[in-house]
C-alpha cells in the first residue's frame, strides 16, 4: 500500500457539513458513510446537536484524530475548513464542494488558496468539485451517490462523477468488482499520477482504470505510468480527442488539453493502454483482471460453427494477433479425434453435432500445443450441446493448462448460467466474436508492455553554451522567429549541416564559396522575409565566378521587395543533391501538458498531404526514435524500396535524438522545424530550419 | 410480395423424409413445422405409416398440390426427390440435406444435377446444405433448429445456419423482430440476389440483413441491390475479408471469394451498408427498422452528465455526423430555461440535478430547431431523475417532432423498464454512447443511399474493331502478356498517348522521330523482356541525329542479354515531361465474382508503398470515377496542392471511363495496367501499358 492508503482505508472519518436534511449533499455523504463503513464516522456541524444519530462537533479542530475529512460545506467556508484541518494535522481531505476553478475567476482564486494550504501542510486533497471516494475493502462510501460496487481488483479514477455513478450502476449485473474509486474533481492537489502510483503499490489492485479529460502534469504522469505498468495494467479513456470533443471538454471541466498526438505518444511511451469507448474500457478491465498474460500473439479458435469461426478469424486478421499454426502432433490427434467433416486446422471446426466431450477433447489437445498462446472457445446453440457443461469443461481446462482464454457463447438467455460459471472463473464471455478477439488483443498488448524496457535518452556531447549564445543573440536582436541564419545551432548540437556560412559582404561570400567544392546555393537571410524563393532571394548551382555578382543581385532584389526589411546577409551553402537522398522533416511543438513533442515524417507531400507522421514526447530514447521511423507508412522508402539505395538510418536516428536534446535543454524553443533533413546513403544533412523563440523562457 | 412469396408463406408444405425418430433432421423439421404453422403439413416417408400424427405418403408425386417441399433425405435420394417434385409441378423446394458441393467431387456432381433439374423446371430451390427457412407471418419454421423468432420487420439471409440459430437465440430478449429468414446453404439455385429482390418487393420487410461468405453473381447482386436499396436498407456482413478469414471461409463453405476491394467497391456502388461485426449488424438493423431517416448529418446531444457528453461528442467527431449549431432562438430559450451552470451549446449539459421536466423542456426546444436533424438523449442515474419518466417523455417528444432519435441510458438494471418503453416505440437504447452515435451514423448513411442516383456509364465512340484486331493479332502470335507495342489499343479507345510508333528497322525509327518535335524516348519491345531499363533497353532524350545509332545499341543490348528473346522492335515515342504533370495509375483486375475491377491511384510510391488506391467495379459511370479521384488521400495533389498547377481532372476522368469501357468490351483482358497516366494541366497522356490476355475469352 502506498502513501494514500489511509485515504482509502481510514479508521475514522469526519464529515464537515453533515446534515439530516434529505436531498442535501451533507445528508447523502453522511448516510452513505453510515451505510457500510467498518470504521467510525464523526459529524461536524456547528448548527446541529446531532445528525442521523451522530452527535455533532462544532469544527474539525474538535473532533480529535481522524484519518479523512470529507468537506461538504459551501465553497467559501470550505477554504476555512481546510485551513483548520491542516492546522490540527489532518492528512487526507476530500473536498466535495463545487464552486472552485470550474466556476469563474472567484472560484479559481479560492482553488488556488486550497492548493496553497494543502501544499504548505503536505495535505492529500481530493477535489474540489468531486463526487468523493470509495473503497470496498472497508465498505467506505464517502460520496454523495447511492453507490455500492462489488469488491474486486479494479481501481478506478474519473474526471466525471456522473460517469462513476453510471458505471457502478451498470457494473452491478456484470461481475466487475472494484477496489478503490476516486472522483478526481478539479485536481487541485491530487491528480491522476498520484492515484496511478498509489494503486501501483497496492497488491489488491489488479487493473487501474481512468476516465480523463486532461493530464495535469505530463512528465510526472509518464514517469508514474512507466513504473506502475511494469506490474499493473493502466487502461484510460482520454476524452476530448476530437476537435468537437475537446471543445466540449473545455466547457465541462475547463480542460485545455494539448494535442491528441501528445496524449497518444505519451500513453505509448509509458505503457498506458488507451481505449476510446466505454465498452473497451470494461472489456479490457475484465480480461486483464481475470486472465494470465500470454507468452505471445498466437491464438487458437475452437468452434462448433463454421460461419462464426470465419468472423472470428477475420477479427484476428484485423488485430495484432496471429492464428496459431498447430504442430504435426496436434494435427494428428485432431485428425484422429474429430469426424471427417471437421476442419482440424485453425480455426478448428468441430461441426454442429459436437457434444461437449468433443469440445473438451479438442480444447485439451489445442491448449497442450506450445504454439498456442491464447484460445477462443466459440459455440453456437445446438441440440447436442449444453452450454453449462461446456462452461464447466472450459473452466477446468483453462485452469489445467494455464493458457489465457475467452469464450464466445453465441446465444441469449440460454447462455446465462454458463456465462456466470465462466465469469466466476475470470473467463470473459461475449456474444460478438470481434469483442472476444479485441479483448485478447489487449491482453497481448499488455503482455508486451510489461516486458517493455524504457531506455534512457542518450546524452550527446554538445556545445550547449554556443547554442545558448546563438539564442541569446537572437533574443537581443528581438528576433522571435529564426531561420537559416541560426544553422549554427544545429552545428552546436552535432547535427550535420551542409558546409556554409551567412556572410554580409560579397568578398566574404566569395571566400566561403571558394572553400566549398563545386557550385553553391545562395539565400537571402532576413527575419522579415519568409518566402525567399518567391522574391528571387534564392539561387542554386551558383558557379564560383558568379558568386560576387549573385550576392549583389539577391540583396538588391530583397531591398526592392521590402526596403525596410533588416537584412542579416546572404547564406552561401554547399549544394545538397536532393535526388540522392530522401527528404525528411524533424519538427517540434511544445505541448501544454507534455512539453516538447517531436514529429518525424517524410518531406513535403508525405507530411502535409498524406499526414504520415509519428510523434513522441521528448526527450526521446534511441529505441523510441527507431519506433518512430518504423511507424510511418512511407518507412520502406528509407529502407531501399523501389530500387533505392537504403538511407543511413542510424545517422537519421542520431539527428532526431540530438534535436530532442536541443529542445529539452532549451524550453525557450517553442517550435522548431528542421526541414528538409536529407537522409542519404551515407549520412544526413539538415538543410534549413525555422524556429520560434519564447524570450521569457531563455 | 415477390416471386418467392409462396415459398415463405405457403398454405401446404410437404416434408420428404419426415420421421418420428428423435434426434433426426426429419423429426426436427416435421415437429418444428407442426409447432406453429398456420397451414397444412404433409409427411412423405415410404417406410412409415404415420409420423407425429400425420399419415405418410410414399412420394411427393402422391401428395397433391403443395406450395413447398422440404427435403430431408440422404443426398443420393434428394436428387430423385427433386426430379419427382419438378415433374409434378412443385415450385418451391428447400433442400436441407448436406453432402453436396461442400463434400468433394461426388457431392459437387450431385449438386450440378440439382441445379440442372431446378433450372429446367423453373424451380425455386433453397440450399442444399441449408438449415431451412422461416416466416413469422404464417408461423412457418421449416428448419431443423428449435427457432421461434418474434415477428417484426427484419428479413435475414445467412450463409451460416449456425449463425441463424445463434442470432435468434440471442435476439429473443432484445426486441428484434423478424419477417423471413433463409439459410442459404450452397446456393445451388437461389442466392442472395434473389432474396434481396424478394424482400425489396415485400412491404412487410423493413430491413434486409445478410451474413455472406461470397456473392454468387456479382453483377446480378449489384443490379438487385441498387433497385432495392432505394426503398429498403440492406446491411451485410461479408466475412472472409482478411487473408486469414478468406482461407477459413474457403474451408467452411468452399467460398473462393474475390478480393475484398471488389466487395467493398460493389457494396459502395449498390447502396449496401457493409458492417464488420455482429453488434453493428443488429444495432443497424434495429435503428433502421425503428427510426425515420434524417434530412442531414447534424445531431444534437442533450445530457445530464458532462463527461459522458464529451465521450459522445468525441464519437460524433469520429463519425460522418456533425454537431448541430443551434439557432439564436434556441440558444435564447435554453438560456432562459436552464440553470446558470448548464451549457446551452451543443452538447447541451442540463447538469446533474436535472429533473425530468428539465430534460423534457430541453429536448422539446432542441427538436423544434430546424438545424437539428437527429438527437441523442444521454442520461446518467441521479437522485432527481426517473429513467421511466424520461423514457415516456422521450417517446412522446420523438413522436411529436418526428426527428430520429436514440437514447443512451448509462446504467444497469435501473434502466431496464425505461429501455423497454423506448424500444417498444422503436427508439434504440445503448449503454455506450459510441454505439449510439455509430447507429445514428448508419441511419444518416442510409438516408444518403436512398437519395443516390446511379448514372449509366457513358458509352464513348470508340474503334472496337481495331482494338479487337490488335488483341487477335497478339493472340495469333501466342502473346498473353502485351506491352507498349499495343499502345494502339489505347488509341482505339480514344485514350491519349504520346505520339510514337513501334518500328522494326533503324530507317523507320528515324522517320518516326523526324515527325516528332524534339528529342524522343526509345524502348526495346519484346514480350520476353519486362524490365527494359535494367538491361539498357530504354533511352530517353534521344536527339534526332542519334536515333539510328541508338536503335542499333538498344537492339544489340537486348540480344546480348537474352539471345532467344523474340524482338518485336523498338518504340520511338514523343517525350512526356513528367515534371509538368502528376503520374497516376489506372489498373484493372478481373474479380471472380464481380468481373473487371478498376483501380486508380497516384504513381509509384503512392500505390505501392502508401496503398493509396480507390476501386470500382466496371463499367464505371462518370460520377463514380469522380468519387474514386476524391477518395485517394493524395487527391489534393491533383487539385493544385503545394503550389502546383491543377491537373486536367476532366481528362483523367474520361480516360478512366474509357479504360473501363475497354475492359468491359473485352473480357479477354484479364489484367491491365496503364502506368503512368500523366495528368497534366491540359490533358493527360498514357505512356505505357501492360496487359494480360486470356485467349479463350477472345
Amino acid at each position: 500500500m502506498g502513501e494514500l492508503s489511509r485515504l482509502f482505508a481510514p479508521d475514522r472519518v469526519a464529515v464537515v457539513g453533515a446534515s439530516d436534511e434529505e436531498g442535501t449533499v451533507g445528508y447523502a455523504v453522511t448516510s452513505n458513510l453510515l451505510g457500510s463503513f467498518e470504521g467510525e464516522v464523526v459529524a461536524v456541524n456547528p448548527n446541529r446537536e446531532s445528525v442521523l444519530g451522530l452527535s455533532c462537533h462544532d469544527s474539525v479542530a474538535d473532533v480529535g484524530a481522524v484519518d479523512v475529512v470529507v468537506v461538504a460545506v459551501p465553497a467559501g467556508i470550505a477554504v476555512e475548513v481546510l485551513r483548520e484541518a491542516a492546522e490540527v494535522g489532518i492528512e487526507n481531505v476530500v473536498v466535495i464542494t463545487a464552486g472552485f476553478s470550474e466556476a469563474g475567476a472567484e472560484g479559481s482564486a479560492r482553488e488556488r488558496e486550497l492548493t496553497r494550504i494543502a501544499r504548505a501542510h503536505g495535505l492529500n486533497l481530493v477535489g474540489p468539485n468531486s463526487l468523493g471516494i470509495l473503497n470496498t475493502g472497508v465498505g467506505l462510501n464517502a460520496t454523495f451517490g447511492p453507490l455500492d460496487p462489488d469488491p474486486g481488483g479494479i481501481s478506478f479514477m474519473s474526471q466525471s462523477g456522473a460517469f462513476i455513478t453510471a458505471v457502478l450502476d451498470w457494473a452491478a449485473d456484470r461481475n466487475l468488482g472494484f477496489k478503490d474509486i476516486v472522483s478526481l474533481g478539479n485536481k487541485a492537489v491530487l491528480d491522476e499520477s498520484d492515484f496511478v502510483r498509489e494503486w501501483g503499490d497496492d497488491p489488491e489492485t489488479d487493473v487501474i482504470l481512468g476516465y480523463l479529460e486532461d493530464v495535469s502534469d505530463g512528465p510526472a504522469f509518464i514517469e508514474a505510468a512507466r513504473e506502475v505498468t511494469e506490474d499493473t495494467p493502466v487502461v484510460v479513456v482520454k476524452s476530448g480527442r476530437t476537435d468537437e470533443g475537446a471543445s466540449a471538454a473545455a466547457s465541462h471541466t475547463g480542460a485545455i488539453a494539448g494535442s491528441d498526438e501528445a496524449y497518444d505518444a505519451a500513453f505509448e511511451q509509458s505503457g498506458v493502454v488507451r481505449v476510446h469507448t466505454v465498452q473497451e474500457l470494461f472489456d479490457f478491465a475484465s480480461i486483464l483482471a481475470g486472465q494470465p498474460l500470454p507468452d505471445g500473439d498466437s491464438v487458437a479458435i475452437v468452434t462448433n460453427a463454421g460461419g462464426p469461426g470465419v468472423m472470428t478469424t477475420d477479427a484476428v486478421g484485423d488485430s495484432r494477433l496471429d492464428l496459431a499454426e498447430f504442430t504435426d502432433e496436434t494435427l494428428a490427434t485432431l485428425s484422429e479425434d474429430l469426424p471427417e467433416e471437421a476442419n482440424i486446422y485453425n480455426p478448428v471446426d468441430i461441426i454442429g453435432d459436437a457434444p461437449v466431450e468433443r469440445f473438451e477433447a479438442t480444447i485439451d489437445t489445442v491448449l497442450a500445443d506450445d504454439t498456442v498462446e491464447m484460445a477462443i472457445v466459440l459455440s453456437c446453440p445446438t441440440a447436442t450441446l449444453s452450454f453449462d457443461d461446456l462452461a464447466a469443461a472450459t473452466v477446468r481446462l483453462r485452469s489445467e493448462h494455464g493458457t489465457p482464454l475467452v469464450a464466445t457463447l453465441m446465444g441469449g438467455s440460454s447462455t446465462e448460467s454458463a456465462a456466470a460459471t465462466l465469469s466466476d472463473a475470470g473467463i470473459p464471455t461475449y456474444f460478438d466474436p470481434a469483442r472476444a478477439v479485441h479483448s485478447l488483443e489487449a491482453l497481448a498488448q499488455y503482455a508486451t508492455i510489461r516486458e517493455q524496457e524504457y531506455a534512457s535518452p542518450t546524452t550527446f556531447d554538445v556545445d550547449r553554451e554556443r547554442a545558448r549564445e546563438i539564442l541569446e543573440r537572437a533574443a537581443e536582436r528581438g528576433d522571435t522567429r529564426l531561420g537559416v541564419e541560426s544553422m549554427e545551432l544545429l552545428d552546436a548540437y552535432g547535427i550535420p549541416t551542409p558546409e556554409g556560412k551567412v556572410v554580409s559582404d560579397p568578398a566574404a561570400a566569395v571566400e566561403v564559396a571558394e572553400a566549398i567544392d563545386g557550385p553553391v546555393a545562395m539565400k537571402i537571410v532576413s527575419p522579415a522575409i519568409s518566402h525567399k524563393s518567391d522574391i528571387g532571394g534564392v539561387e542554386v548551382g551558383v558557379k564560383q565566378s558568379d558568386v560576387r555578382s549573385t550576392y549583389g543581385d539577391i540583396v538588391s532584389r530583397a531591398r526592392n521587395y521590402q526596403p525596410d526589411a533588416p537584412i542579416i546577409g546572404v547564406q552561401v551553402q554547399e549544394m545538397v543533391d536532393l535526388d540522392a537522398g530522401t527528404e525528411t522533416i524533424v519538427g517540434v511543438n511544445r505541448d501544454p501538458q507534455f512539453g516538447p513533442l517531436v514529429m518525424f515524417g517524410l518531406g513535403g507531400i508525405f507530411v502535409e498531404i498524406m499526414e504520415d507522421t509519428s510523434f513522441r514526447v521528448a526527450p526521446v530514447s534511441e529505441p523510441e526514435v527507431r519506433e518512430m521511423l518504423g511507424e510511418i507508412r512511407a518507412a520502406p522508402l528509407l529502407h531501399g524500396a523501389r530500387g533505392r539505395t537504403p538511407a543511413d538510418v542510424d545517422a537519421l536516428v542520431t539527428v532526431i535524438q540530438r534535436v530532442s536534446q536541443l529542445v529539452t535543454d532549451f524550453p525557450a524553443i517553442t517550435e522548431l522545424d528542421v526541414n528538409p533533413v536529407v537522409a542519404m546513403p551515407d549520412g544526413v544533412a539538415a538543410v534549413d530550419l525555422r524556429l520560434t523563440l519564447d524570450q521569457e523562457e531563455l
